[in-house]
């Protein structure tokens, strides 16, 4: 597969942070942060409006860390306008994705959608075919904890028909 | 270093996993999750106590995600009463920490207090001396997002004095 505009996405947040000046230097993940604490203030990681290739509906991604050297998933907070959803879709190293607040869905390939809420926590085992959004008439944010190799992190495919998203 | 109480909990946490039954079986660090996607429900996992052996004043931890054989670092939510604090600590693969609310501090060994708020994210990589915790009059909650190797994700050190954590 060519790579994606969500892994475009991903980039430009690394270019972002390799821009960004921070305390005790640049934090990248391609390049290991000096060893010494680092802090990245609130407010200076802009929001990123997920891409209409992969996802149905407005969908906001606010980075929280990256992955690094060390540690080999990114944080970011997802948050799906109601009836937004992203693609079908696989992440090469799995993903948890935690509710942080109002109402969501998930589907696995072959298996019911399932309602999901703040505090609920869904684990994703590498190359499982799922999508998961808001409710039709709820918004949904959630924590996406989301495994990286090789630089990669997601494997998009077909998108979530309305048949598909209003099965339940 | 021996065992310390924290690895202990760390131990502690993976038996719950082990011992509760979720959806589609349990999900355990040691053991690789089933291909299928597992949901974690709000509620199913009990706040811990951290243990006064490696903590200053009264300190909860509430699981959130487990390291396990694709994701290297587990996601945990740490919430400090007025003045609590860890002991001093370096993490073998660093650790990330996300301020989610109330006013927090931390410190790097030989360099000053720093104050930290909501949205801010602490990078800590590994071998790296640091406490972290309450300001003395405000409680701080974060996402300690800690990288595990070989089963170990903290050694611990010394308590954080007064005098430390009162020099601002």
């Amino acid at each position: 597969m060519k790579a994606s505009s969500f892994l475009k996405t991903v980039l430009y947040v690394a270019v972002l942070y390799a821009a960004t000046s921070h305390a005790a230097g640049p934090l990248t993940a391609a390049e290991p942060a000096a060893a010494t604490q680092q802090i990245i203030p609130a407010g200076s990681q802009p929001s990123i409006t997920a891409p209409a290739e992969h996802f149905t509906g407005h969908v906001r991604i606010d980075p929280v860390w990256p992955a690094n050297a060390d540690i080999n998933a990114s944080g970011g907070l997802v948050t799906f306008e109601p009836g937004a959803r992203s693609d079908w879709h696989l992440h090469p190293k799995g993903q948890y994705f935690v509710v942080v607040s109002g109402v969501g869905l998930t589907q696995e390939w072959g298996k019911p959608v399932r309602e999901i809420h703040p505090g609920d926590v869904v684990w994703c085992p590498p190359g499982v075919k799922h999508w998961h959004g808001a409710a039709p008439h709820t918004a949904m944010t959630h924590l996406a904890v989301t495994g990286t190799v090789d630089g990669k992190n997601v494997e998009w495919m077909e998108k979530v028909t309305d048949e598909q998203y209003n099965a339940r």
